[in-house]
């Protein structure tokens, strides 16, 4: 039977720049190797000093924030900005993000969040001796539906997408679909534990198939570069 | 600490037009009040007898198939096409699917799958005496990213989006961001456990909040309006 298992991380402090994220994850949560951590983007971006302090009674200031995070504006409405970042994330507002950060400061989206999970990989081996795969995650739109839902922004030890081209259906067929993006499955089901409004921000899945660990990165697998994307 | 399980139900037999999927779920997996049931669109289709033959020697008449199933074209490139279903999914190829299917033969999506959500939820109420959740998922593919996922495409008894709107964040201010698709990060999640080649098409997902048991569904809650779509 398989069986996967989600725990919420609690305990984490209110993270800072400068903090190294690997021993207070060590610390709060009880991890074995084969695991996987999934660490939301705010506490990564915190941790890395992505903030920026801009002026909540100046929309101009945030706006051209946005425009500077953008490499690619797709659609405008009112305030919403949806746009291609940097890093190739096309998302609201380039990912800059004032929930949960104090007054007065955004966030914006690590500069390498693959970078980002491999230092926390290496940091949970170093501080807790556990082999185990990292997901950094960001919470996204999509075109055609309504709500948001968390998806893999980064990702160290564990795969982005599973090629299961050329194995066969229950039926004994050649599959034709194909390319899973287990990556966004595993930061999905890690928002089910961790809910926007209680201060949780990372989450442990015990039980992935173990044939996913692997290196691996979010930008080379998941990231579509415009030429093969039917909708930029 | 919350916590979450998601076990693969085993043990389906092939379904066939006019079987009851309730009573087979009830019988192959361990059920309890507060679970979320998710079961995928090729299983509800043939129960429901939503599978067409086609010549696989004849890609017109597939073609002919996949027209008749949209309302809208969105994108072709090749063979694929992105089209909007009568339900208004946006999806590849308008739901019509042979993967897991007898040679020959496709599945349409189900004409109404919150329906099919509450028909099995009603029918495990009464052969298992079981209170769930009950979400019917298929696998789409995302502009922007590669790799596919699983999303909802109808529930019953399970809140779609829950609107985080009005709640306060981990500092005291209230959320910007705010309304989530769980019904797709719980499709998302079972698909963790269920692999498209191994034909485990359920799972049950067990420690879901308790305050997202309601009625809802995906039709009204999830799918976008071409109107306050941005990319249609």
């Amino acid at each position: 039977m398989r069986r996967l298992e989600i725990v919420a991380v609690e305990g984490l402090p209110e993270i800072r720049p400068g903090d190294r994220l690997a021993p207070l994850l060590a610390r709060c949560a009880d991890l074995a190797d084969g695991d996987v951590v999934v660490v939301t983007q705010k506490v990564v971006s915190k941790a890395e000093g992505r903030m920026v302090a801009v002026d909540p009674g100046d929309p101009a200031a945030l706006a051209a924030l946005i425009e500077k995070e953008s490499v690619r504006v797709l659609r405008r409405r009112g305030d919403l900005v949806i746009s291609e970042t940097g890093a190739g994330f096309v998302c609201a507002n380039a990912g800059v993000d004032r929930s949960n950060v104090p007054d007065g400061y955004v966030t914006l989206l690590p500069l390498d969040a693959d970078r980002s999970a491999r230092r926390i990989r290496d940091g949970l081996r170093a501080s807790a001796g556990v082999e185990v795969g990292v997901i950094v995650s960001d919470t996204f739109g999509r075109p055609w539906r309504r709500g948001v839902t968390d998806v893999a922004i980064g990702c160290a030890g564990i795969a982005a997408v599973v090629d299961l081209r050329g194995t066969a259906d229950a039926l004994g067929r050649t599959l034709e679909v194909t390319e899973v993006a287990v990556a966004d499955e595993l930061a999905a089901a890690a928002e089910l534990v961790m809910g926007k409004a209680t201060g949780v921000a990372a989450a442990v899945l015990r039980g992935v198939d173990p044939s996913w660990f692997r290196a691996a990165s979010v930008r080379a697998e998941i990231v579509r570069t415009p030429g093969e994307d039917l909708f930029r």
